[in-house]
């Protein structure tokens, strides 16, 4: 939480960033929207340091945004998922991920969300470019980009936006 | 720059955060698209140390996101302004902002945005909720919400979205 520095601020872009603003936060949302769901996916795309990696977790739990559902028993295994309210985000990282395409990607875009039935792609305002829709994160697919240096094609699930390291 | 953590990303949306994720980068582009232009205003509505608000203007000016510009030659000042490029967040902090005001501001909204001359309210896609036009930072009047425990009307210029401290 940034509780200390930001909580003098009656805002709620402040309130969120409360939340999702620290180091790490906003990538494991992408990641999440990307089909990630389980912490060893998480720490390997991310190449962040587990006890982070849980620490912001459990912050994304506490806030209703990621739930922590077990998918084994013997040894115990939990994956995360993200709720309604943690789906209610997916604006957020459209236009960060837009805005880096078109700004900070030379390449092209590492990662196309493509409207899944339609072919179009998504808007910085989170809208398909081709027939207009809203999209939320259950209506795109994310295919390898221009600047993936990868073929261009759908990512199998779960693969996230990882980096070829 | 979160580049040391970030840079084995190859990602839009980490790419633009290690411009704009760094702590107190998105409040001061919040700030900016509210209209305040002057370091001393910045400072006093986010309250964040001198040294760091240099710092953080310096990486959005070198990231061409806003310019510094002469607006006083004796003693010598300088104002921040949004470039286009800096613009083109305004679907970042909208989505922030209306995710927050839905989920984290249980007594309503401190700020609103109304689509100037048409009166309807920004969604957390940019558009209007009333005559259903992208909006973009030109296209709003901000006005005190009903959370901000002041009376609804609007923000004078420059009031910025700065808390009742």
């Amino acid at each position: 939480m940034l509780g200390r520095d930001y909580s003098g601020q009656n805002c709620s872009v402040a309130r969120t960033l409360e939340i999702v603003g620290e180091r790490w936060t906003l990538l494991i949302l992408r990641d999440a929207f990307l089909g990630t769901t389980r912490f060893e996916r998480f720490g390997r795309t991310l190449g962040v340091a587990p006890n982070i990696l849980a620490k912001r977790l459990d912050t994304l739990v506490g806030a209703g945004i990621m739930e922590r559902r077990p998918y084994q028993a013997h040894p115990p295994r939990h994956e995360y998922l993200l709720t309604e309210r943690g789906r209610g985000l997916f604006p957020v990282i459209a236009a960060l991920l837009r805005w880096g395409d078109a700004h900070v990607s030379p390449d092209g875009a590492p990662v196309r969300a493509v409207h899944a039935g339609c072919g179009g792609g998504l808007t910085e305002r989170a809208r398909c470019d081709r027939c207009g829709r809203d999209l939320g994160p259950e209506d795109v697919e994310w295919h390898w980009g221009p600047g993936s240096g990868r073929p261009e094609g759908p990512i199998r699930a779960g693969a996230a936006a990882g980096p070829a390291r």
